[in-house]
């Protein structure tokens, strides 16, 4: 079976937990604490599955897979239906791009070992740290938000009417927004998408309060 | 024939280049000043073309694209030779996770435009801004170095003998690590693998200073 290190509020474990509910694929969840323990992303055990140290792992066999996105499309590739990357060579670079706004923009420079850094190293406020995390959302949400009206290509979901890798991204980031009180008044596509999104049992079951370690 | 929006000193529009150049595709060269008037890339005009204000952007015939990684599976699915994601789902996996260990956990950290709110908004001295750009390659580059020496699949590139998205991410950074002064004598495999690369002229001719708008 499938084996899948996790941490409850890990956006990018979150986006992999979708796309596995959304295959209906049956996988063993491995807790990995990203607070406890100073880290126990960085023990010597889960370091020699990802030398990152981040989550998530997927392990297929005996394969250790790294990288929320890498691990996705290799889903899709291996289990193609539902497809998360439907349509034609240009239709998936939309979806890709989507999703990229947020994998590259938004999630890397909000990722705990940046805002440590930020506390720690440069000494940086909670007051500032915050608006550094807000400042980075509200700047990507608007930039989807204006390609997904530019577009017209959004239907109940951010491409169409299945939910694509660009939704996988978007919820998310959208539970992570919601951590930090950011209304989604200014985004009414991204608000309208993750209201479908999490009609969804394979998003429901992915959230962050569903998994064994939630707190 | 393609056009591709770019910055000579952008490592995600200097990744476009080298897949441009792998593939054999000639395209047009649209210079974006990142930093000349206020940042060239903030124009109503290359906004209509990426809300996000970032480059590169490809265009192809009536579309533009975005984002350099989606840009690149793009040219990879409609060009297919020679593969830039070549082997087994399992090995295409293993590519994209490098990959993306530079382009969703070094670049976007690194960005212009981190770098501009550490320095104006969190006042941030510009001596702490340099070591935390070196801080973020040298952890990625450690990663990176350790996965290419365990997995065992690099040959003069990456993984085997052919150039793939990896390389292509990895070039672009070991630029950047080279403009701040990182030696690359901890990381032996990178820096083999950059000295096979820039032996190509794919290479050689997406490099910033081979580019019209060089200074």
């Amino acid at each position: 079976m499938l084996k899948l290190y996790s941490y409850f509020r890990s956006s990018a474990s979150f986006r992999v937990r979708i796309a596995l509910g959304l295959k209906g694929l049956p996988y063993e969840y491995v807790p990995v604490h990203l607070l406890k323990d100073g880290g126990q992303q960085f023990a010597e055990s889960y370091r020699a599955l990802n030398a990152d140290a981040l989550v998530p792992t997927l392990v297929d066999g005996d394969h250790a897979l790294a990288q929320s996105m890498a691990i996705i499309e290799y889903l899709d590739e291996t289990h193609p239906e539902p497809a998360l990357l439907p349509g034609s060579a240009l239709d998936r670079a939309y979806i890709r791009a989507l999703a990229q706004g947020i994998a590259c923009e938004i999630h890397p420079v909000n990722n705990l070992r940046v805002l440590k850094y930020l506390k720690h190293t440069l000494g940086v406020s909670d007051e500032a740290k915050e608006a550094w995390y807000r400042h980075w959302i509200e700047l990507g949400f608007t930039s989807i938000e204006a390609t997904l009206a530019r577009e017209g290509k959004a239907g109940r979901f951010c491409f169409g009417d299945t939910p694509t890798l660009a939704d996988i991204c978007l919820v998310p980031q959208v539970f992570n927004a919601q951590r930090f009180q950011i209304g989604l008044e200014p985004y009414p596509t991204i608000s309208r998408v993750f209201d479908a999104c999490m009609e969804m049992p394979a998003f429901q079951q992915a959230a962050p309060k569903a998994q064994p370690d939630a707190e």
